[in-house]
């Protein structure tokens, strides 16, 4: 555990918060605080600082919570194809972990619709695996997580208010603009607009149908070399990519 | 399957094959291949080209296989400190798939010794993970792994023979140097020297003594922004970081 991360609702208006379970018998055997101890700390879509022991019994662990900087909310948005439920679940950490805004989960041409109906997808599942990315990255920003069952109603109806600005780059293997290239001929990345919103297709890839509508919304294409990768795969590595093009 | 991946011995001196069990199976209801049909293969460690399917029956299909193009060994290497097996175990795929020669995967101070003792790194295990790894991304190069009980011998008495020349880096939470930076100014970089070895540290980092004696082999420090990741996502961002720079 990088980082203890606490709901707003744990922590009270004094500042303490008694933390119980695996959180408090983490702090115990693998930290092994002692009162006076700091741990890093971070409040849910909060910010970040440390939390003081005051106090440990046999289940819970009694701390003093200062939470004095507010981290940056990470720049890009992720528009994902919706992979088989077995890759999505193995993503949602990493996706928390490398830092990820918004995460647009979309039906496509190639994506089976029976993914959607999967536990994969209920916020019960994935919000402990998001907050497992952000304990690991130390970051307290939870991504906002939207199911989309209509690529085009997407596009034209939903993409301008869910990511008003910033540039849209889309994945595609057969292009090979690299990021550093691709924002930097960007409108939006050059009237220093801040955000980038990545879209990211299926294992089999985008339709040409789907490129002209993804075209004709304002994505521009970036490869990344000739490999064919994974869902999963494909999608750290892009992220990976995009964050250092940014940075 | 995006490439049918034949062994050597699989393939007779007059260049046909007889494949049988999950291939032909695939080839038959997924793929439908029919007599005359092409599909795209390649030998393990040897060429990539086209086998054409002469004849399929209940359990096989017979090819005639082309293998008329050399595929390019990816020219980087890696040395990883062995991760925990079940972080392991999901990291052989992404290797091959994203391209590795040489896999070290070595003892350090962070890694607990019984990670050595599973059946993760019995070459009937990673074996098959690689070459499903190569068939996703159209490879043939099968990477060469060793195992390493100890990271000074390996670093003061092995390193040279396994990796004689190329540049070293080292990825360092810590360090701000961009990969595109650390190999702009890389002596065997700038020699022309075409591999470059990357050693990517365990969940814990390398302690300082070993920061300083990979420092002492050549390794410079390359990072990737602040955020703290797992090994397997730190280890798939790295590599996809450290072939854009190639590219």
């Amino acid at each position: 555990m990088n980082l203890l991360l606490l709901e707003p609702a744990e922590v009270r208006s004094d500042g303490t918060s008694v933390v119980s379970a695996w959180r408090a018998r983490h702090l115990r055997d693998v930290l092994r605080v002692q009162p006076g101890h700091e741990v890093r700390a971070g409040m849910v879509d909060g910010g970040l600082g440390t939390c003081t022991v005051l106090a440990l019994d046999e289940d819970t662990v009694t701390l003093k919570c200062t939470f004095d900087v507010t981290p940056i909310r990470p720049s890009v948005d992720l528009l994902l194809a919706l992979p088989r439920p077995k890759v999505m679940q193995r993503l949602w950490a990493q996706m928390a972990a490398l830092g990820v805004g918004q995460i647009m989960l979309t039906n496509a041409t190639r994506v089976e619709r029976n993914y959607f109906d999967t536990h994969v997808l209920e916020p019960d599942n994935y919000r402990p695996l998001l907050l497992e990315g952000l304990q690991q990255a130390r970051d307290t920003h939870l991504p906002v997580v939207s199911i989309h069952r209509r690529l085009k109603v997407l596009l034209e109806d939903d993409l301008d208010s869910l990511c008003p600005n910033g540039a849209r780059l889309v994945a595609h293997p057969g292009s090979k603009e690299t990021f550093t290239a691709a924002l930097g001929t960007n409108p939006a990345h050059q009237r220093g607009e801040t955000r980038t919103l990545l879209a990211v297709g299926p294992e089999g890839g985008w339709t040409d149908f789907e490129l002209h509508l993804l075209a004709a919304h304002g994505f521009a294409a970036v490869g990344m070399g000739g490999r064919t990768l994974r869902s999963d795969t494909a999608c750290v590595a892009l992220l990976a990519l995009l964050h250092e093009a940014l940075r």
